[in-house]
């Protein structure tokens, strides 16, 4: 029984066609992620439900047959483990208390985290279980910049500006963030690798919001350090960045070890191929399109099959699947990309 | 008398340094500008009173010498002018009734444009008038993907979900309107110019937002369409894009017919200068970084002209002025630009 995303992980073709999985696939667009989401408290009680996060996790596997499941759980369960208060707003996303001065940062502790997040590793642990080997298992984390924008911001944001702040004014207590986060992502990624994740993606989803001179300090070097520490620990689970936004960078993202480059739907998959050197890439269809669905998404499913063709690519989303996307849509795709 | 902001964007390199002005220098962080906002009603009747809107392009002129004025306007001028309801909600941004159907998208009037946006031309008249030889006097329009945007989402987004809808759902009818608003961003710069102005900017705000497969359709057909037809009847006009976001694109979107060429902040300026492919480019200090100050902005400030030097370009900011910049910090870097 072959595991066809781990093998095109490792760089080589499987037969039956590219891998495929989708950015999210647990979550709102399934009416039975919803009936379960309303039987539990908090968004995060959820997550911490390890019962209900595996089985949350299996439902788009059951349901579409993907070829990985990704843990249903959030990139904010770090910051939660350090100790910042997180909740989750139906809607309006996540709300933070931001951080606002030093003396609140030192009071982030890693020592406990991997204890607080422990419901995390079981839900993987329990969801590994009960995967067959065909099936890959995800995990995954938020990137240190990625994960500093909403403990600044206390949330999502559009400016960044409380995150350009401390980035320019405060530089010494934001590097002392970062590197806080860089070893709390690596004792996150490394529990999940211990509990069962076969492979771990590194979510810089807010890559593109760094300004040009502080992409080395903000994104490439935390990504290498997390990366490099992860591949010698475990030389055999293969690390997916994907660093949205990071557009001209890509190269330079790449260069710090990952063994496979998430592409957005904005960058041309062409281009992103050559800047990917040799390494395998992920993505990068439109979310908005898998949702609007019609001839124009055919398309486009074909022009990712055609422009990966005889690369190690996994088919995937350029970032989530959107919550209105119809279930009919995503099947529609999953059979293009098996029979294509 | 000569002017260095149409010397460089003719192509020579001024002997006294990079001409230097700033995307949004007259606005909200001038506490002249502010006592003149409050004597005013709406923001709009602020942009169709000439006078005012004279006084305020003159403002930073005034108090820093910058080498160009631009036209104190808003890019939604023109679907003010098309018919469509535009106001300015304090610290909110624009709310716009938002384009729901192919109806209201027919309802907008290209005839009547520049009638009504009269006061905008008066403006830039009064200004030309106004200012001394030594002074370029810009003009500018938003792009028509980032104005159908605003038009479509009713105000600034984040997903731009219902403009992704219109483009992969009803794509008749979103391209018509984009070639509707083609036409107006012609004829409303084309006016500006007849009025006065030296220089035009296509402000691209949110080309950063378009997926791979609609960039052409949406970002490089409109303006090949504008810069060409431009420069067609005016060739003495240079016309300076700025596509924010566009990344790996940067090179097809100057090949479409521009002079000059606008970097955001997230974009390596060395890079971007060899994309350019001789081209001018104007960029790409952090507005955040300007906010912030200290020895990073002067860094940053450095940086910049040693990586410009010998090359034709503008120095000016990535994005515009954030209204709690310091009067102090300009200062320093107009003193540093023209010393350095």
């Amino acid at each position: 029984m072959t595991n066809r995303l781990l093998e095109t992980l490792q760089g080589s073709l499987p037969k039956a066609g590219p891998p495929i999985w989708f950015m999210r696939q647990a979550g709102r667009y399934l009416p039975e992620y919803r009936a379960l989401r309303s039987q539990h408290g908090t968004f995060l009680d959820l997550c911490f439900s390890p019962e209900a996060a595996c089985e949350i996790t299996l439902q788009p596997i059951r349901r579409f047959g993907f070829d990985a499941a990704i843990i249903f759980s959030d990139i904010l369960v770090i910051p939660w483990g350090l100790g910042q208060d997180v909740s989750f707003a139906e809607g309006k996303g996540p709300v933070l208390p931001p951080l606002e001065n030093e003396t609140q940062l030192k009071m982030l502790k890693l020592a406990g985290m991997t204890k607080t997040l422990a419901p995390v590793y079981e839900a993987i642990a329990l969801t590994k279980a009960r995967l067959n080997a065909e099936t890959a298992l995800i995990g995954f984390a938020g990137s240190p910049w990625t994960l500093a924008t909403y403990m600044l911001e206390g949330g999502s944001s559009r400016t960044f500006s409380q995150t350009l702040s401390w980035a320019y004014q405060r530089p010494d207590a934001f590097q002392a963030l970062l590197d806080l986060l860089a070893e709390a992502v690596i004792e996150h990624l490394e529990f999940q690798i211990q509990a069962g994740a076969q492979a771990v993606q590194l979510f810089d989803s807010w890559a593109g919001a760094v300004p040009d001179p502080l992409f080395s300090q903000c994104v490439l070097n935390p990504a290498g350090r997390i990366v490099q520490t992860l591949n010698a620990r475990h030389p055999a689970i293969p690390v997916i960045g994907f660093a949205k936004g990071a557009g001209v960078r890509l190269q330079q993202y790449g260069e710090t070890g990952m063994q496979a480059l998430g592409i957005d739907s904005m960058t041309p998959l062409p281009w992103a191929i050559r800047q990917a050197g040799g390494k395998v890439t992920q993505g990068n269809l439109d979310p908005f399109l898998l949702a609007a669905g019609g001839p124009l998404l055919d398309q486009a499913v074909d022009a990712i099959l055609q422009q990966t063709h005889g690369k190690a690519h996994i088919f995937n989303l350029g970032h989530g699947i959107l919550p209105h996307t119809p279930i009919a849509h995503v099947e529609r795709v999953l059979q293009r990309v098996r029979n294509g």
